[in-house]
């Protein structure tokens, strides 16, 4: 299978499990609207291929996967539905849609938000067909703690509050960088993690490496956020080009220039290449998605 | 222990605990203050309390029973946040103090609430000292899941967007029970659970008294409520008084009279004792609580 196919499927599994788990609540019709919304709205799932190729580096994707996959782009839709709010980032345009408080309103998006952060701790919780995958309960409890961790206080909450903070501040590359380590880092770790986890055979020096690994691609993967921030449009890159620099956010591209933000994307690419060294082929979609992360325009 | 007792030790021992565990943050300071504004803001913590209770009418309360006590009243912590954000209800006043978007600010405080969500789950998710109690895995998962399940759009959210859509609604009777079924009704029945589980000997007979008397003082407390609403004052209350009929939102008061109301509250109160009978002496923490309830005046 190639990349691209590994991608696409990836995709389609992801969004196949979603609707299948999604449809399981018997919700307010808006509130689950507003859920659904956010989380089918072209999203690139970057964060479930990473569950898929994380796993794959060690066994077969099982359903244990599925639910990791899902729970972390859930998760990832939460903070988005409430970063896009007007409180915070104030965006009205997200993937080329009206943002979740502007399709429908801001009582709604904040609730939603709410909602997704709690189903991906119910999905992960849950032991039904999870037990047939044979992880045990104390794996699966990891793995809830992974997510908890990453998207708290001391994670993807804490970095949103420094970046909010941060606006019109000048930060050195180090405090961008725990900025952006805790943003979206940690729940790109988090992705990896928990991807290895659901195989139920991940040994603490896999882990490590994979952590690593995430470290190098996180940060690459907000390096070339910047990058395209300044050098895409608005219609590639389907949200504000420019909205960083409007808004005075400290990035990469404040801070280094676009040749040496480029220079230094390239570098965590072969970063994240070296701690892969001790995996085999089966490593491989996660070396091309280290190659899409630095090489993609949207 | 006198009852009395009973609610201050409790009280000091959930703030005891969430001191303890809310310490080890190591976040954005700003993020971190507004969540313990939030925590620390003189809550009766009816929560707690309940999970101390109903821990100790099987056994004696242990360390993850404080978890469990901390996570539910996290859990409250945040939905009150976001409630009171200006999308939502946009009340400036909790307790006899400004909310948590008027000490801090709209952004701040959004996400307050959801990092006190992932804290909750952080907290119950841990294998540390709860391994020590004697708790198993597979116990902590349902613990997990039940607070999951209770927290979101099949509970707490599900039901505040219900309300939300009911603003200058006419409910019938059933359609405010469902909502506050689901909007209050469903964390305090998870904190009945929660306590009991944490014990590790919870049988299936016991959870389900429990979850009946969680659903009868559940209710009764909403009822309580919309009777002090219209009959305490802004003082006592530490909340504006007639705030809910001033919203026009459906109460027992606008569907019942404050006469049918009362006998309400009373019934269930007689329903939550009858469901306790097969308990013994350990239980009566759990009875007096019912008639706390429904006798409070704030």
């Amino acid at each position: 299978m190639s990349f691209n196919q590994f991608i696409t499927q990836s995709r389609q599994r992801v969004d196949r499990a979603l609707n299948e788990h999604i449809s399981r609540f018997d919700a307010h019709p808006r509130l689950l609207e507003a859920m659904r919304y956010s989380l089918f709205n072209g999203g690139k799932r970057v964060r479930p291929v990473l569950v898929y190729a994380s796993a794959e580096a060690l066994s077969e994707p099982n359903s244990c996967s599925d639910r990791a996959a899902i729970a972390v782009e859930a998760m990832h839709a939460y903070s988005l539905i409430h970063d896009d709010l007007p409180a915070m980032d104030d965006d009205h345009l997200r993937r080329g849609q009206p943002t979740c408080h502007i399709a429908f309103d801001e009582a709604t998006a904040i609730l939603a938000g709410d909602a997704l952060q709690a189903f991906a701790f119910d999905l992960l919780s849950e032991t039904t067909d999870i037990t047939d995958t044979g992880i045990n309960a104390r794996i699966q409890l990891e793995m809830i703690h992974t997510l908890s961790h990453a998207s708290g206080a001391n994670g993807m909450v804490g970095g949103q509050s420094i970046d909010l903070a941060a606006v019109d501040q000048t930060l050195t590359i180090n405090q961008l960088e725990t900025m952006h380590r805790l943003k979206t880092g940690a729940l790109i770790s988090a992705s990896t993690r928990l991807g290895a986890l659901s195989t139920g055979i991940a040994s603490d020096s896999q882990l490590q490496a994979l952590h690593q690994y995430a470290g190098a691609i996180g940060l690459a993967f907000q390096v070339q956020d910047d990058i395209l921030d300044v050098t895409s449009d608005t219609e590639t890159l389907g949200k504000q080009q420019g909205a960083d620099a409007a808004l005075s956010k400290p990035t990469y591209i404040s801070l280094l220039g676009v040749d040496a933000a480029k220079q230094k994307a390239q570098q965590l690419h072969e970063q994240a290449l070296d701690v892969l060294s001790g995996f085999d082929y089966r490593a491989d979609n996660l070396r091309h998605l280290s190659a899409y992360i630095i090489n993609r325009r949207s």
